[in-house]
């Protein structure tokens, strides 16, 4: 139950959340606390879908920003309860990220005057894969519920502006040859042998470093998995190369596919997957604001994040959270509280100026 | 069941062979009936270990040779019963190798005197793994059974003689790295990357020639297998190469593997499977008559075959056989009915001589 006095406290509210456990697929019961905690406020409207809460301020500001959160985390690792240590919390999610969602709901439960409008995102199903995404579901079924002209993911960033995100390509890259027994090897051609190539190119590739807004993107090109080979006495026809190409905002999801095609020339290349990169849109008013009130410099996002949804929907959005971005999906994850209470100032100052 | 008719004419004992199905573990029938047919003739002693059917002649000659074969098959491919089309037998085993157990089984139901003692011996799971091999087993647990001056395994060959056989040995090359997240590739090493390096040192190793007796072996180093790779955003910390080295008889099991480690030096190598080589044995008096009585030029062997057990019991041995070696577990396996008469006198010749 999060009474008043937890909801107002942002440290108490990080370990109440905790204290719930909501591994992906199992986040109905702290979807049902938080639903609860914000009909009790009377200043917001609230919606439910699934395990998805929405609410929102109707104040009939000029601009609308979204604060938005994933209520679930990985699995558990022996770190539920929350156990306090000095000025640190452990336990799982408390960096990744129910101190972000305390941040946002701790907002909500009682900035009831914001300068903008305000619509919160509790999220389920954000720790699995894309299809199973609230915020993903939300954007397909109800994307005018995520209108908006800025928006913030309280995902770990150790309470700095991180901006856009790097998009993802995923390519399988084929060597080809002839089967033939080992035996007699020379009547055969090694596709192993040939994808040799594949990991030469990988390994003299120089990947970009690309600047924008203040923030420096660093791409990666890597295998990331390989596989070939038919039996111990076969030479083989085919090997396969996965490919996993991490690019700045600058490119495309098409721009950076013929890349990849480009530099594996004579091999086959087939795109199995593919997101795109955001750029980390900090020219607006609304954002030079927040970053005045962090008092510190942009990062660029290096791994994907949900920010690249709201990008496609056209709402710039960027992360910025308590919690150590390291020490997420990790046993002895933890937050520190003074993180938690600066993070809760900022925003407040952001809101209320 | 196999009549003295049927037992004079190795083309219709062949056809007589294919037709009682065979596949490796279901030998039990067919050597029901070659043990029948040897234990009728006078001039044979006869014993029997699970599947595996022995005959020989005790006529105190100096010298003792061994006609050996396999009665199983792989697996039958719609190609039982044998069909006949001009002077063609199709049909599962037809070259590998019921027409070379014919042989054996004429040869032994007909030529009461022999100019050497001569064993036969039928054997039971050649087509499977070598635990399970009926003369591995054997040599084994009887060894004086396999006691001999010379062996000839009846083998696919196209009615000529092979000579010896190379070495095979496996390897498991390891290249290592470090995990990192694809998003933060430079924090870590990738694995798959680095195992380039192995590709590239296989795809320029030249492999030897050697020529012994007169036969010239062909060596090959060849990547057989590749894995690597934990997820798709996850640098690898690891890529194994499985390698097979094909090697000439004038190396042994423990130079082989020396040279793949030296040849794979940086990496970790570890031999995961190894069979020796057997030298040609051509030198003996009783080999001179047979290639004498072949006419051809003996060729080297090149597949590994259950000559080398013969070599390791100290028997020199050979393969010469009425099949096409292409052919053998081939769908459309067949045999030349010229090549049947034809071997089957040339080792009258020699054991009559």
């Amino acid at each position: 139950m999060l009474t008043p006095e937890i909801l107002a406290d942002p440290v108490q509210l990080t370990r109440a959340l905790v204290d719930v456990e909501s591994v992906s697929g199992n986040e109905a019961e702290l979807a049902d606390q938080v639903e609860a905690a914000l009909r009790a406020a009377p200043h917001l409207t609230v919606e439910r879908h699934g395990n998805v809460v929405l609410a929102g301020t109707r104040l009939g500001r000029p601009q609308r920003v979204i604060l938005a959160g994933h209520l679930d985390t990985v699995p558990v690792a022996d770190n539920v309860p929350s156990v306090v240590e000095g000025d640190v919390i452990h336990g799982c999610g408390t960096s990744d990220m129910k101190s972000g969602v305390a941040l946002a709901l701790h907002l909500a439960a009682t900035v009831a005057d914001p300068r903008y409008d305000v619509t919160y995102v509790f999220y389920d199903c954000e720790e699995v894969e894309s299809e199973r995404n609230g915020l993903n579901r939300l954007a397909r079924t109800h994307p005018h519920l995520l209108a908006a002209d800025f928006a913030i993911l309280l995902e770990p960033t150790y309470g700095l502006v991180e901006a856009g995100c790097q998009g993802t390509l995923r390519a399988r890259v084929t060597a080809v040859g002839q089967r033939a027994h080992s035996a007699r090897s020379w009547l055969g051609i090694n596709a192993i042998h040939a994808a040799g190539e594949i990991m030469t190119r990988l390994a003299a590739y120089e990947p970009r470093t690309v600047t924008i807004d203040g923030c420096t993107y660093r791409e990666g090109l890597n295998a990331v998995r390989v596989s070939g080979g038919i039996a111990g006495n076969v030479i083989p026809d085919e090997c396969q190369v996965e490919v996993n190409y991490r690019f700045a905002p600058d490119r495309t999801e098409d721009e950076a596919a013929a890349h990849v095609r480009d530099l594996f020339t004579g091999f086959a290349v087939e795109i199995t997957d593919s997101a795109p990169a955001a750029a980390p849109g900090l020219s607006g008013p609304i954002v030079k604001e927040l970053l005045d009130a962090v008092g510190q410099p942009p990062q660029a996002k290096l791994g994907w994040t949900d920010v690249a949804r709201f990008a496609t929907l056209g709402v710039p959005a960027l992360n910025f959270g308590p919690g150590d971005p390291n020490l997420a999906h990790k046993r002895d994850e933890r937050v520190e509280i003074p993180k938690i209470v600066a993070g809760a100032g900022v925003l407040r100052r952001w809101l209320s100026a």
